[in-house]
């Protein structure tokens, strides 16, 4: 029997939200910084409260959710034959962070969830968003996209053949970590030097002129030279990087969000679709790059589409209602 | 109703070969250069006179193929809604090729064959060849894994979550193209510099040595020092490849053949390897390379594969008779 009611959950390196829908819409979404302490299974006991916090919001009685969809940052691991989280940002013993407060390895996200629900899906967060624009955005109906962040971070959600790809432990997708250039002294977060989030996210793409992001952009398009030509390489970067991924799954459409892109896409989608162009005819021609249609939250939408009762589809395309989750987010007080 | 014999092709820039075989194995392969001149049907009635070659050396009554699986070089393209050639070695139009005696554009592969086959199977020969490997190979029951030639030119064939992927031409794989090192003047046959087959492959790793791709890696095996440079730095730039498209499917298992990998993967292994081990372990651990169990007739054998009766698959591994064809490449003579 379908669900009256499914939750879902964003988690991040930062925060984490919880949404509870149902055939009518989003009713409810609560946020809370990410915990960073306690066992390591703080996060999904946190995860779980914060979903029984948007009951309580929405006035939806919590023992009728049994099924959420979860869109989380990675990587994935395995741990005792579930999904687990391997992520830099959470984890105190990966990556060498002195600045978190923990020492947990694997956190054990799907088993804590399966203790409470029945139905337990759980993405990375760019796979859950390309289903979002999958189902409600940009690319319904393209059996063969591309979803990429260009935001703090880079990161890929693929679908080839009218299937989305997982891999070995759910992490396909990480081509933010593609070299590409060896050369460069330019440092990721994982340690590599030359991959694509070194040459181009946000965290890192002012470091050598000492700007933020948004100031490194804002700059550019004021024509500050040096600022200019860093945003330009970075865009070429990035539209390097898109043809390698085009090349490799014969990709028809790129569907782009992240806020570098919600900001700035339309001065820099000429930049990076050059990269594609002059390349490879046979593989390229016909390919598009079109903006995510679903905005900031697509990865709150995409955790929500990865259990939706199939029925529930017609009347969410018909209403729109995940336009009302962008102002349950800004009306949430941290619960 | 299943078939009594099966017929398959693989066609390559230089030479076609046609095998026919029943539940008990191949029962002949004959093989002629390719077509390059007359109109662009040309392949595809050479393919369908070559089956019947095939059929005559064999015994086997031409009238009962209704099946081909098709194993090609790429790229396709669609053609009136059907797979054609677009291969830069074979028409003419593509690449200036003024060496070739003809001015074809898209070749319509599929629509020749299927005015003979009721059943017609074409894929790229990297993924034929991974078709292969699956079915008979190295990489039995590994739903994530990836077939790379090196050989004289780079391709791969790609299976996430137990899928082969196609795209939306079925062109997925031509991560041969993937920008490696866009300082490199290296010139690729697609007009790329610095792409993986401009940095690695055996038409391209001897050009600024003046040597073959053989005789460079003999050198380097003897000691050469230019040589032996230009090997491991080829090495290296393969294994970045191979991370590259480890992080974008979270492969598990890495099959590589053609000649460079048949000849000198022994010694090439552990340099490809040491530029996916330092390198992001949630992702790399794990993370196995294995040669290609069927040698040099994979693509052949995979052309076989794309349309075998499953009921004659427990007898051709109790069997193993793609032994046999390797003896028939070798006695037929073109036909």
């Amino acid at each position: 029997m379908n669900p009256l009611y499914i939750g879902a959950l964003d988690i991040g390196g930062t925060k984490m939200a919880a949404t509870v829908a149902g055939v009518q819409g989003p009713l409810a979404r609560v946020t809370q910084p990410t915990a960073k302490t306690g066992s390591p299974r703080a996060v999904g006991e946190q995860a779980v409260a914060l979903v029984q916090a948007a009951c309580a919001q929405a006035g939806v009685e919590y023992r009728l959710i049994d099924t959420v969809g979860v869109s989380s940052c990675g990587p994935f691991a395995q741990i005792d034959g579930m999904l687990g989280l391997a992520a830099p940002n959470i984890s105190g013993s990966f990556a060498g962070r002195a600045d978190l407060p923990n020492d947990w390895g694997v956190i054990p996200l799907e088993q804590v969830l399966r203790e409470r629900f029945g139905t337990v899906a759980i993405e990375n967060d760019c796979v859950a968003a390309l289903m979002a624009e999958r189902t409600f955005g940009a690319v319904r109906d393209e059996p063969d996209c591309v979803y990429a962040t260009w935001s703090t971070g880079i990161g890929f959600g693929l679908c080839v053949d009218g299937r989305l790809l997982h891999g070995k432990h759910g992490n396909a997708g990480h081509a933010g970590h593609m070299l590409m250039d060896i050369q460069s002294g330019a440092l990721c977060g994982c340690g590599n030097r030359g991959d694509l989030e070194a040459l181009t996210s946000g965290r890192s793409i002012g470091n050598d002129l000492s700007m933020s992001a948004p100031d490194l952009f804002a700059a550019a398009r004021n024509g500050v030279p040096a600022a200019h030509d860093a945003a330009v390489q970075a865009a070429r970067w990035f539209g390097r990087a898109l043809y390698n991924i085009a090349v490799t799954l014969d990709t028809r459409r790129f569907v782009i969000g992240g806020s570098v892109w919600l900001h700035h896409g339309a001065w820099l989608a000429p930049i990076v679709r050059q990269e594609i162009d002059t390349r490879l005819p046979a593989l390229t021609q016909g390919v598009s790059i079109v903006p995510a249609a679903l905005g900031t939250l697509v990865a709150d939408i995409g955790a929500l589409c990865l259990t939706m009762p199939p029925d529930w589809l017609p009347k969410w395309r018909d209403a729109e209602p995940w336009h009302a989750l962008a102002a349950l987010a800004e009306a949430s007080p941290p619960s």
